[in-house]
């Protein structure tokens, strides 16, 4: 009954802490050392790299050595399997309203029987 | 620099959990009392609560009791804050393959200019 994807778990757990998220959103504008991405954050480098580890674990980013600088890249499969099961939510959703606006459209119409 | 959104903390880490993600599975086909949706969870139901009160307090999920029974339903707006997000992350993403692409389509041809 339940899923149990590990996937989906890591991801959603990586996209749920600002920093981390913070990163993503500079690394969707092209792919950046790991000095740029912890910059801006209101941490130590080592807890910045702990929280790109948690990305990196979850497959949302990957990063390789470049001469002395390892450079990060966010990897946009990965995100769209989140992208993924929330569309599958709605479309059900959706689909409920339809189904709902279907039955209510055919009700007998209780005014329309008592103007009789 | 850090969006301190905490609904999008709190969303994303509501959807970490598979016995959670299992519940709104089940919500966005339409609403159901809270004991069918612990039912098909490998726990007891205090736990199940638990995860429920997760989703309540992310604003995913709410509920209301009718009769002797709480009614649960999915809060399809919550749910798209989530999806705004990735969303937007995808669309930077492809602006930036866009960028690139037209920048490798008006580079000098080297090859070109070789066998002039």
């Amino acid at each position: 009954m339940v899923n149990y994807s590990p996937d989906l778990n890591l991801l959603f757990k990586a996209l749920a802490d600002p920093a981390r998220r913070a990163m993503l959103e500079r690394l969707s504008r092209g792919q950046a050392p790991v000095s740029e991405l912890a910059k801006p954050l209101p941490m130590s480098l080592p807890a910045a790299l702990q929280h790109l580890g948690v990305l990196e674990d979850a497959g949302l980013v990957r990063s390789e050595k470049v001469g002395r600088v390892r450079m990060c890249s966010v990897e946009p499969g990965t995100l769209s399997l989140a992208e993924q099961w929330i569309n599958a939510r709605r479309v059900e959703w959706e689909r409920r309203l339809d189904r709902l606006g279907n039955y209510l459209a055919n009700l007998p119409d209780e005014g329309a029987d008592d103007a009789q």
